[in-house]
This record gives structure tokens, C-alpha cells and sequence, in this order.
């Protein structure tokens, strides 16, 4: 099983959690912690054991109270279910579905809601549920209430290239965090068409970023980016083409480090353990 | 010997071009070409012979004439003069000093310019003349006149992290081409202190850019540019230290670009021939 | 259409090609060239244009028979046909797959050959023949006859991570390239589990490596390679995963470089014009 | 102050050393732990508060003893004592030289120590002292005895592209740490002339390795490696100097990682806590 756990740091905070575990016997199989520059304190431990209810409430009890401490236990093997939001691409869909079904991710991608029926073939050939939720500015209040009850039983929604912006209503009222995928190296080039973008100002380097979706576009927790060099030869469609195998990469890994309790939100920022 | 030209594109440019060397019995080492969205050319060769006069008023002549053609011609055995401006950090000065004085990179340092006595030591180990420039609002207009009359024989201006904004009038006087390293991945976090702000924005890479300084801050032409990795333990101290590497790369790999004919600005863009 | 061209180096080759060009109107939109340490030159030319049976006979009067050069015209856009063979792992595979059908690479895949069923599903649900050819000591040579029929009217064989070690027999019969992947850093680790091999050495960094088959193992021209960092905590089966991902996309660029005619074998080494 | 524990893995580990901390009012800045395959167990704790006689008494009492464990208290604002030798090249040698001075890595080159009279200019200019100790076959056994002399009170030997190789005898009775940096990303071209066996061999990729020095040629615990992308136009000079940037970064991180006390061994490996 995984524990995070957070709250003001102080002196003996990993004894005490520690001391805790040791007297139940369970083994730490790996110990990560950060305190940030306000002094709060973050911590992951992987433990040899199994979640229980009892464990839970003595957490809650012995540690969390006394602490002042936000945490969660989850269970490892519990595979986390994630609904996926597309719109015409399908790179980073196709990634995902190829890396979970090969069990390289532990998680299930439980549907595909997309404003085009471009995928649907490849999404129910995977075996997986298809909803074709077309939008549009009239429709959008509705229509996102259909995307937020299919995305009810979520523990991560993942915007694969999902090209409509979500609403401050939705991203208040969906009980899972929204992990998009930017195409670019934020914070540039915040919005659309970044390629072409990139491509005007002459960048020799482009790049992709995963971040949490807040209400502000393109401005959420940054979770994981990375680049791909390119020169005076490449067009905008090259930069798309080379562009593609980062966002892929970088979505990948930014749902791989969630789906493994790596990944805690720090106000504006992210602390990912590695 | 090397050849830059660039014109309007056509059929037959590479092979009028070519035939006039081969006709004076001159072996073409590399040649490199690009034509742009807009459909202008540009070539580089790099060829087995010396650079004469003769040769100059008949490319003129038989070439550049007809095809309404820029061109430079240029002995690749002359040591370019560069003109180095910095304050008072001297990372990007002590590498570029010790690569030119390694033979690494085909070029002088003529001098240094600096706004503080910091670096004077250094410099003038190296065997290179240091001139101690205060500046401030008053006497900029004054400064800069010195400035331009030390920049006179230069080949090559470097603000080596200089921290002072060049005026519009100095950039109009200056003969030379004005090459800059920033200390953020362009355009992200154009102006004033970039690593703070990545810092802040929690992002997961930091980068250095080595442009030519125009008129407009951080925008003009990117010569080169690269990354590093960075996590939440960084602070903006580590951020500081681990940029530090990624300018002095960059900005050497543009220097010597540029000291070995590579680069052409192609409108807001650069063309670099690697 | 792309003019692969070479021949011993000399005055005016670039001149005598390029004129010969010219004279026919053909626009160039690309030339690369290469001059090697023992003076062969190779070059690698996109025209604007078709290929015609009297194009390629005039090239061969007019430019191949006096420089007794080796050359290639191909037709930019014939879809290369690709004979994949492939064992358990389907990684490689998959990607492959995806590129070809979203057209990110301008080949076809004609037919996958494996000695195990495992890809069959995903082979067929594409669209492509699938042939499931069993190997063992005894029936080897006999299966390499069923694969040489299964080549014959392939551009390029890919080994896309298949477990067979092909006989000098198949490969002097073959009349494809064969390009294989190996999951290793070359030279390091030649040979079986190298993924292994790299943890017990505690390497830092692993790779992979996509180069041409010849009879020794592993040890043909290099086409292309790239690194992932690893760390103390990474397992075997952490490298195996990571390493995966390299792979993939080292193996896509030595094909999508090959089916644009951009490599040329060069003795031991490989001329790869990017 | 820094711990680094090292012990045979158990329930309760961190729990005891943290708690032992959290007694002494002691708090834990950074802790890192990581437990190797075959169960043993390592810990690098970062502690607000000063190295004591007493304190180290106690971690032997209270710790050490009762786990059999391995430990090193260290005051993290000593600055480690660092011998450096060298031979003709000196691109390692300067870097380490520039970033001890300007305090970028916390330690201090007490000597350096060369075969070659040719970088005593350098070296003395910085005001380090300089021994010239020429060897040959006939003279290695004394001159590796003053070479022991002068690294008796050295805390880190490292060979800044040392081109001898140092006798078994000299490595057992040497007191400190020898780390070397290797011009080839090792395991690929063990020994002599790796970039020339790079260039031969046709790689795309070129690398650096620095590793602890033991008596089996460049087979000791590799610290840190990493690679830069070459082509078919380098020759092998510019594998030499494209790689003497990889080896000076390298073998920075390298010093700089066992002077912050993060690297430990683990037989054939390092464990290196970043």
C-alpha cells in the first residue's frame, strides 16, 4: 500500500509516522519526503502490507489528528479508473489504451468521451466503452452535465488532446482531478495553435507539458514536460509530427506518476516523487 | 574558404553556382541549403581554396548580379574578433575565455567591456585588455559612444550575461552583429529574472536561449537553445547553478556557430547550418 | 523524387549533377552531401519532379557511367513495402502499426511474420496478413525458405524485436535490408539479455540500437541510437520497460530515415542525411 | 550534518534511526532510503544541527551496533580536501579548477598532481600547488610513493583524464576514494583511444563515465554517465571534442555528488541519492 501524507513540518514528524508503522509490523519498501520553502512537509511511503479500515483509523487517530495532516492510503494493486476526454487525435488516446492494456500502467481506462466519433472504432475495438458527446456553445451547459456523470465513478479524468475548454462549473463539480496535455513547453505559448506558434518565433526546441486543469487556461500545476530539438528545416507540420511523440511521452508519464500516488499538488506547483 | 549566398530560389542556382567553382578548378568540401516558406534560398559552402579579390569581383560579377544575390566570402584560417560584454557574473566569460584560448573555437576575444571591476582579474590573466565601463540612466549615452568606438574592429559583440539593455542608437551604430544568451527557454520568461520565475511557476525543465539582440527585449532571432531537469527539491539557488551550464553551452555553441559561418537570420528566424 | 548518389570525390561532381538538372528544368529542393575520410562523397538530392524511365537513362549516360557512380532514383511518394518479423513482444510492433496507418511514415506493411501466434490478434485487427512460421534447430532452413517467398517483393525486412538470429544463408538470399533493433547501447552488451547485463553493470543510462543485419551478430552499421537515464532503484524490469520506449522510437526513426532514402551504407558505418 | 546507515534491511529502521533524531530535538531535512535486490538497506539523512563527538557515540551506541550497520557522520559545511591528477589535457582539470573557486561544488583541491609539466601554469595561477612527478616503467613504484604521500590527507583522489593507470598497490594503500572519468560510455571501448573505437565503429552517440577506480581496468561502480548525439560529419576530433564537454559535466556531477556525500557503493554498483 501507498501513504501520502502532509502538514506543517516540525521536528520528529518521519519518527513518529515511522515509529507508527514499525509497531505494526509493516515494512517500508520506500521512503520519499520534501519539505517546500513555507516549511510544509510531504511525504510517500510505499509499505509491505494491506490496507485496512482498522490501519485507516488508527492513521487517522495516532497521526493525522495530532499532526494537523492531510493523507490517503491507497491500495497498490487497486487499479485506478480513469475516463479519457478526446476530440479528433488520436496519438496520446492510442498510447494510453496500448500502455494500459499492456499493463505497463496500472490503470483502466473505464471510457472514452470524445466531441467527434473519429476514434470510436479504435476505442471499441480496445474493448472499451464510447461516448459521443458532440458540443457546442449552445449545448455545452448539458452536454457537460453528461460528461460529469459519466466521469462520477473517475479517479482521474485525462484530457488526451481534447480540444474544447472545460467550464469553471464543471472543473468545480467533477470529484476527479483533470490532467491535460499541453502542446507546447509551458508557459509558452499558453493557448492555441503552438505549433505554429513556435514555428514563427524560430524556437529550436519544442516541447510538451502535463499539468492540472484549474479554471485559469494553460496555468494549472505543471506535472511533467519535456522537448524534442528541431531546426530551420522542420515546417509547422513537422513540429506537429515531432511534437506528438513528446505529448504521448509526457502524458504517459504524468498518468503513470498519478496512477502510482507519485504526484501531490503544492498550491501552484507539483512535488513528484521519482 | 566559405561561401555564404542567398536569393530569391530558382531552377539552376546550386548548378550556376557549382559550375563557377568547378570552373576555377575548386573542390566544394560541404555545402548546405535551405529554402524557406517563402520561397527565398540559402546556401553554404565551405570549399578547398583561398578567398582572393579576383575570386570576389567574379562572383560579384558572374553570380551575385544576375541572381540578385546577398553573399559573404570569407577565409576560414582568420581568427574572428569578438568584443564580450559582461557584469558581474563570469561563467559564460571564463568559459568562452578558455574555449577560444583552447583553439576550440576560431575566434579572438579582442577585448572586455564589463560594468564592474569584477572580472577584471580573470580577463587580464588571460592576456586580454579589460576596459571597466560604470554605467547608469545619465551616462549611458556617453558610455555607449565608448562602447561603439571599442566595438569598431569587432567582428562578433557577446553580452556574456551582460545586465544592462543595449539602447535602440547603440544597436543602429554598432557594425557588428550583437549575439545574447537569456537565462530562460524563450519566450518563456522574457526580461528580468527568469529562474525565479520558472521557480515559481513550478515547472520541470529550465532552459538557456542565445539570440541577436534587436531592438525589442529577448526578440530577436533564436540562435540556439537547450534544457535542463528540474524537480520541486530545486530551489532558486540550484535553479541559478544548474542554468549556469545550459547558457555556457548555448552560448558557446552559437559563438562558434556563428565564428564558423553556420548561421543566416532569415527574417525573425535564423537558418543554422550544422 | 530523391537521387541517392555516389562516387569517388572529385571536382564539379555537385556541379555536373546539379547543371544536369538544371538543363532539365527539375527544381532542387534538397541536396546533402558527405565527403568520407577515404574521399568518397555521397549525395542525397530531392528534386522537384516525377521519375521516368528516360530521366534514370540519362542520369546513367550522362552522369552515373562518366563519374562511375553508384545511384538511386526513387518516386517520393511509392509507399516502401515493409515485411515486419517479430516474436512475443509486440511493443516495437504496435508502434510501428500506428505510424504506418496514421501515415506518419510513408511505408506500407505488407505482411508480419512471427514464430509465436501472440501478435495475431493486433496484426490481423489492422488490416494486415499475418503468418505464423514456428522455428526451431531442425526446421530452420526450411522456415527460412517460407520467409525468403514472404520477402520477395520487399523494400525493407524490419526485425522488430524478433528472437531469431537469421542465417548468413537468409541474409546473402535476402534481397531487402534487414533493420533490426537491439536493446542495447552498441557495442555495449551485444548479444542476449542485455537489459539484464546493463543493471549487473549498474549503468546509468541504457539504449537501444537500430542497425543493419549482417552475418556477425549485432555488429552491423548503425543507423540510429538513443539513452534513458536509470537510477540504483530501477529493477531489471523497470529497464525493461524504460528501455522499451526507446526502442520504439529509435526503431520508427531508422525506418521512416530509410523509406526517405536518407540512409546510405558507408563500409561499416552508415551516412544518415536527417 | 549528513548521515549516510547502511545495514541488512528490517522492520523498523527508519523508525529507530528517526526517532533516535527526533529524541535529540534533531530535524531531518532531506532522508533518501534504498534497499538493494538482495535485501541490504541504505539511507542518506540531511540534519539541521552539528556533527558532536557525543552525537557520534551515540549513533554507535544506540544505532549501529544493535542493526551492525555502517555509518558516516559528516559536518556538511567541511569542505572535503581533493587531489587531482592529471596528465596533457586539461578541459577536467580547468572546469573543476573554475567551479571549486566560484564555491559551485563544495570542496577544495588541496593539489594537483601531473606527469606533464603542462598544466602547472594553470594550476599555480589559481594558486594551487602543482607537483610535476614524470613516471615511467622503471620509476612507477617511487614515484606512486610520493604520489601516496601527497594523498594522504586527501578526502577524494580523481583522475582528471589521467593517462596512466595506477598500480593495484597503490589502490589498496591509498586511504581516499580514486574517482576516474572515461572517454567512452562504458561498458562500450574499455581502455585506450575509445574515440577512435567510437568513430570506427560508426555509433550516433558518444559518452562519458565517471566510476570509483578499482584494480579490473574501467570496471569499477560507475558514479554517472551521459551522452551527446554525433553524425557521419565528425571526425575523430570532433568526437573529441564534442565528448570533453560530456566528460568535464560528468565528471562534475561525479565530485560533486561524493563531496555531498550521495554516492555510496554497493559491491558492483553505486547507490546515488540525488
Amino acid at each position: 500500500m501507498r501513504l501520502l501524507f502532509s502538514c506543517q513540518d516540525q521536528v520528529g514528524i518521519v519518527a513518529k509516522v515511522t515509529a507508527f508503522l514499525a509497531a505494526r509490523d509493516l515494512n517500508i519498501l520506500t521512503l520519499d519526503q520534501h519539505t517546500n520553502e513555507t516549511g510544509y512537509f510531504f511525504m510517500r511511503l510505499v509499505i509491505d502490507g494491506k490496507r485496512t479500515a482498522k490501519l485507516e483509523k488508527e492513521i487517522d487517530k495516532y497521526l493525522a489528528l495530532p499532526l494537523q495532516a492531510q493523507w490517503q492510503l491507497t491500495d497498490s494493486s487497486r487499479q485506478r479508473q480513469v475516463v479519457i476526454f478526446c476530440s479528433r487525435q488520436d496519438h496520446c488516446l492510442s498510447d494510453l489504451i496500448y500502455r494500459t492494456q499492456s499493463n505497463e500502467m496500472s490503470c483502466q481506462i473505464k471510457r472514452v468521451i470524445s466531441n467527434h466519433q473519429k476514434t470510436k472504432r479504435l476505442v471499441e475495438n480496445a474493448g472499451i466503452p464510447f461516448h459521443y458527446l458532440p458540443i457546442n456553445k449552445e449545448t455545452k451547459p448539458q452536454v457537460e452535465q453528461k460528461q460529469l456523470e459519466l466521469c462520477r465513478d473517475a479517479d482521474l479524468v485525462v484530457l488526451a488532446r481534447y480540444m474544447q475548454i472545460l467550464s469553471a462549473d464543471f472543473l468545480e463539480q467533477v470529484s476527479a482531478p483533470v490532467i491535460n496535455i499541453h502542446h507546447s513547453f509551458l508557459p509558452a505559448f499558453v493557448g492555441a495553435d503552438p505549433y505554429r506558434r513556435a514555428w514563427e518565433r524560430g524556437v529550436k526546441l519544442i516541447g510538451a507539458t502535463s499539468h492540472f486543469v484549474t479554471e485559469e487556461l494553460d496555468m494549472g500545476p505543471i506535472i511533467e514536460q519535456d522537448i524534442t530539438r528541431v531546426t530551420h528545416r522542420h515546417s509547422v507540420e513537422d513540429l506537429v509530427r515531432l511534437g506528438a511523440e513528446v505529448e504521448k511521452a509526457v502524458l504517459a508519464r504524468a498518468v503513470r506518476d498519478f496512477v502510482e500516488d507519485r504526484v501531490i499538488v503544492d498550491q501552484q506547483k507539483t512535488v513528484v516523487f521519482k
